[in-house]
């Protein structure tokens, strides 16, 4: 009997958050705020839709939606094709979300880096640290009521307490699908 | 007697800059300040070296250089490689350093889009304002002598009066190249 094992590395960020898991969910999962903090995107939290995140100077990823435990966890494929196999990423990227006393203790995991990547794995330890910034403060803002350009309304949409479910057709419960073998 | 026109739209940045061509000519064009305003690279003031513009997030641009001219113009390509053809972007950056009596006017032309690719085009005009506000930084704290982390003795590199030339084999003079069509 022989197997084969492949060994790669995760990015690992955790962050506990002055913030309710529905707040910080809403961010993780609503378009228009994951743009401020993330990327443009067509995402939507339906387990098994495909979706791009585009950076501002033409580079997209290719992603697609594992889970959605609404308020708890989230997954999506975060994939990137290229002919030089140092760039060409096929990585998951989870967030798990647990209440802490004072708030949330966000954890996101982006596993799949080959040990011929170090320039992919070490850019995305910067680029994490970047994005739990920016969601820090797209969090704060909303906290603050502060005013935020062309997305008027979107305090309220971020600060409401629905959970997050029904905006796009997501029924309540959890979805989860394993990522489909190469 | 035929011929075809393909309509494409550019991106275009003009900004005056309190200071010197030279100065600006190596933000441009040495690796470790470009990484500070753009993005990682490999990149080389040398007409037809090959590059990769890196983003933290896995992303990378295909690249090469057209156009040196120190201190007063520099060229690439700006490509991006994907099956949907609303993200497969060909297209080439330019800039231009025009000295006027209270320093340089940057202009920056990224020409290529075609007209199916409004998400790469809005993407780019944004994106482009965001890259000259982190170069005007870069340039800033280069003037006031700031403290700039991981870098030790980038700003007398930045200040110093070279004008570029030599560090990377690159002679004197201007070479130019055509576009390589498709």
């Amino acid at each position: 009997m022989t197997s084969t094992a492949t060994e790669t590395r995760s990015v690992v960020v955790e962050r506990e958050l002055p913030h309710p898991p529905g707040k910080i969910w809403r961010a993780l999962t609503q378009p228009h705020l994951m743009e401020e903090w993330l990327m443009k995107n067509d995402f939507r939290p339906v387990v098994g839709h495909r979706f791009n995140l585009r950076g501002d100077w033409g580079g997209v990823l290719d992603c697609e939606v594992l889970v959605v435990e609404p308020n708890k966890a989230l997954s999506y494929t975060w994939n990137f094709a290229h002919d030089d196999a140092a760039f060409n990423l096929t990585s998951v990227v989870t967030f798990t979300l647990t209440p802490t006393g004072k708030g949330t203790l966000l954890r996101m995991e982006q596993a799949g880096f080959r040990p011929d990547q170090p320039q992919a794995f070490g850019g995305a330890k910067h680029g994490w640290q970047k994005f739990f910034e920016n969601l820090e403060q797209v969090l704060a803002r909303a906290a603050g009521g502060g005013v935020h350009g062309g997305f008027p309304g979107w305090r309220v949409e971020l600060t409401n307490g629905s959970g997050g479910s029904g905006r796009f057709g997501q029924s309540s419960g959890s979805r989860r699908c394993r990522r489909r073998s190469a």
